[in-house]
């Protein structure tokens, strides 16, 4: 449920709501707007009675949300969520192109992507610092000195970098690096995780489960959010299906289902979503024009030497040249890139 | 295998090839280009020795296909095949659009459906006459009523119609009638039914089944195309996936995936492929930006009174907002509409 | 609904509630007991009154059927459905097991597979005539000759013979020969052949298609049963799953579910389900534990040398074992083998 | 690779391989059998070659593991691991129950089902005192006072106790109460858990993942495996598929598959498999036919009033009622119970 209230409500007047929700054992949540605030009630509303607050002074109205996700549903909050990364807008109208490579190899690997996405118009540098895995003998990732080289290449480019976090206790410290926060594919039901995320001011961005529902991405979500962190953005990155001439099944549905029902940001992720970079381009067409706020793609400067998901990254060339394709789809979609 | 001849090759040459690829058990089918004529081999080729043919006069080269698939193969025809249909041509620059109601409910219905879709721009009419129901209980299609109903919407807009055929002994009487002979999910290996429409040359749209991957697509598009019927396009219209939100998973990657080790024309069912009437206009987008050759979308002029289907269906109202929408996107991806 | 009569109804009671029933434009389905006799209503019962049935006179009550299959379902028979194939009980006490080749290949194999599979203890000869394969270039069976040298083995052994059918022409001439149709995976939603085999009085082995729900499978042995065939088994055969270490997932939860919502006998395929002739035996046993009525098991004298299906099909030595495994098995379930 | 010793290789001999292979940046894993001892190398062991080894004193032969996991893989331990867990063995001749309810919710709750699983045959208690939940306004279990009450239980019973731990730095703690710790389906790839239980020396039980292939389990068994907690079961408890009547679709094959490519005792889970109590009994008779070591049961006093799973919890006397049933079943497949 969300409690309105009138634009002439006093603090007094708001004081008194929120303590009434607390004396039923409940939480809130507050958006204050610049006309009026909205009292989000969290938990189980069901003994609540909607009457005896619509009577309260300064309230205007009640809303009973239906979804099992309530910070996270468009029903809570009824405008898109912007979310601002030193600058860069994301869920505006301007769309958002996070690039960079898989993992983190090398100083000059960084480098040199950071500086050819940052040219072709990227807005966001990615980059694996830990890497979550199948197999314990693969490359995890370099760690803290892959957090340093990040940094490095924004300093470098200006750009704000995106890193993946793996577990509660390494979130302070990739915090002290990153600008976003990622969640992976197979953390996206850790709720350790979750919950130190949330605890966080860092945005972050939740990636889809292989084979999570879109109902169960936004319930992670609501971990997050109801941890008091509200910059999640959401990541469509391919659903685990029969199909095995892709890596993975983008379901280029739950894009416009996700801006339907939730108010949070959505990237899409073409590189995970089919693992063939020949895909990359047409199908990163198909989600910007699905209404995506923006991409997550993979570039090396060398595909077939690169340490990890070397077949689904691109070259900066192509890069370059998606990013130019890009641009006229966004104008006609009434988005800017 | 194929086997390419020059362009001076005689008819001799020619006659000599295709008899000691006979010699061989085999069968040949030819593609006579303005240039030069091409022989697919057809059937197992692995104990063909290429060099023998490549030494016979008029043989410029021979290229081995490595797909299952053959003639639907890319390697085997490498320029779009564009099918014509009453005019309307299907595969090359221009997008086509296919609309109309699932099933054919009345006289009334049809032909107001079919001037709405008409004067919203569609190119061909789609309507059920013969419906494949889970239940035995639910409406089965009006069966030749409705194909005679489905012509009478031709005659009076001129739009080429597209009807489902279920059996191969109705196959003669929906080919009096259809334009295009539709194949739905649930038969797409039903392969007798594959040979009966190959036999004849009225074109065909092959719709891929709920959990049939890429290649069997393609296997099952060879079962037409190897009984001489060149004419199919391929429907993605959905796969059934864990996700329940959305009626089915529209596969986006496998648009692309299909244009590149195929020549035969894409198209993409937004209905079927999200279930919702509100997902059909950014999911139809994200198909042609993709790279689909056209769209099925199914229109009703009162969704909530549809006797199948209503759920997914546009009003027509909506459904030239969709056709609006589309055309400047159409010309970004380099396509008319 | 059903309409259950009391012991005591006459003749002329029934006609008077058969004919109510027809009144409203339904039809009905007669199960007469030793006792009493009950009236299955066929069709949307939405509108009708039972009231108006309970108070006439012969009528003892009436039962809402709240699962979409009726004639299939355990409210509408409460026993379970037992099917004689020329003296062998499906569905009863007694297990029932299917064994032989998958495809017929030649007299010399058959016969050989039918002797052995006698000997082992096996009820019923398998073996494919027409093939439905994915490739129009893969064998594709022997087609009347197939069904002529499984007629020769039934003389031999005195084996019933199950064999698959593709399509409703073919439904008269393999019915000459077969004991038993089956509707392979790829079939089970090709409405026409289910209505063409509902038509006959053969019994019919459905196969779960490879995405197919269980209610799914349900509503199609309805179209059968509609037609008036009430000699229906059902078959788990694997489901398509993300799991590609095994060919399907046989869904053992199936088993069990089916025998709690349907009357209809239920055979499992392990051989189909697994892929792999190493995982035949274990999978075999667990369906047995879980309550099928039988097995379909795919046994080959040289499965090195199959033409399709090898790596599933067991020596006839491995089937000799399983056999002598499932004995004692049966027995701590209640059944007998 | 692993590197077998003669029976009358000395210790010196033994230093002297190890050696060898950490002077190529990799690491061992012993394993001292009566006889001989194997050496197990782990890590990439591409560039080693094998001859070198194999002419070293006290060497009798050297095997190349072919599975993508190790130490997990049976090439690499060829006899079954049996977990010896306060006395009671896993992975032995006697198969193992695990019985208890979803949630510690009170301390009557877990005494009284403590009590009457021990009676009825069980062998270890389990208990969720931190409960992964998809909504984070669901009841999250009770924390550290669940663990005291679960040892209560065990004080009271004898029974050993399996809780589920869901973050690393919340190991330490569990690992004070628990005999074994449980990793649940969500945190199958939760790599930095995975690391942290296998760096103690507390068996795991390894709960398969919604959507996780069979290798990707076995791969994260290695990441335990590989830290050096040799103490690994497996659990298959059902993989998420589009069928629906279940909760989740248990994938019997599974089983067969990991007790053939892996040495891990396995234990299969049929109350999470089926989701529905019904279902429980039959479905475990299966697993046990089809060659699991062991059962995980849930099981609550009062269903209807469970916190979490009462679906598919068993009243007690139901559980008695499959301990008597499955004490026969145990003996055909040549266990004990």
């Amino acid at each position: 449920m969300i409690i309105i209230m009138k634009p002439t409500a006093s603090e007094a007047d708001l004081t008194r709501v929120i303590e009434r929700v607390r004396m039923h054992g409940l939480d809130v949540h507050l958006s204050r707007g610049e006309e009026r605030t909205i009292v989000g009630v969290l938990g189980n509303v069901q003994g609540l009675d909607r009457n005896a607050f619509e009577v309260m002074p300064g309230v205007e109205s009640t809303v009973r949300i239906t979804q099992p996700f309530k910070v996270a549903s468009r029903e809570f909050h009824q405008t898109d969520t912007i979310i601002d990364v030193r600058g860069v807008k994301i869920g505006g109208e301007r769309l958002v192109v996070i690039a960079g490579p898989c993992s983190v190899e090398s100083r000059e690997q960084i480098l040199e992507t950071a500086r050819a996405v940052k040219e072709a118009g990227a807005h966001i540098l990615r980059g694996g610092a830990y890497k979550p895995r199948t197999s314990p003998y693969s490359f995890q990732g370099l760690g803290e000195e892959g957090l340093k080289l990040l940094a490095e290449a924004r300093e470098l480019t200006g750009l704000p970098i995106i890193t993946e976090v793996m577990s509660p206790d390494e979130v302070p410290l990739v915090c002290e690096y990153a600008d976003i926060l990622q969640i992976g594919a197979r953390n996206m039901q850790n709720y350790r995780l979750l919950q130190a995320v949330g605890k966080t001011q860092t945005p972050v961005l939740l990636k889809r489960g292989l084979s999570s529902t879109i109902q169960e991405l936004l319930m992670s979500a609501e971990y997050i959010l109801s941890n008091g962190n509200y910059d999640v953005m959401l990541c469509e990155r391919g659903i685990r299906t029969f199909e095995r001439y892709t890596r993975n099944t983008l379901d280029i549905n739950a894009i416009p289902v996700l801006k339907q029902i939730s108010h949070l940001p959505v990237i899409a992720d073409p590189s995970h979503g089919t693992g063939k970079w020949r895909l990359v381009a047409p199908v990163a067409r198909a989600c910007i024009a699905a209404g995506a706020d923006g991409l997550m793609v993979e570039v090396h400067p060398n595909p077939d030497l690169a340490w990890s998901d070397g077949a689904q990254s691109l070259r900066p060339d192509r890069f370059t040249r998606l990013m130019a394709e890009l641009k006229p789809l966004a104008a006609v979609v009434g988005r800017a890139l």
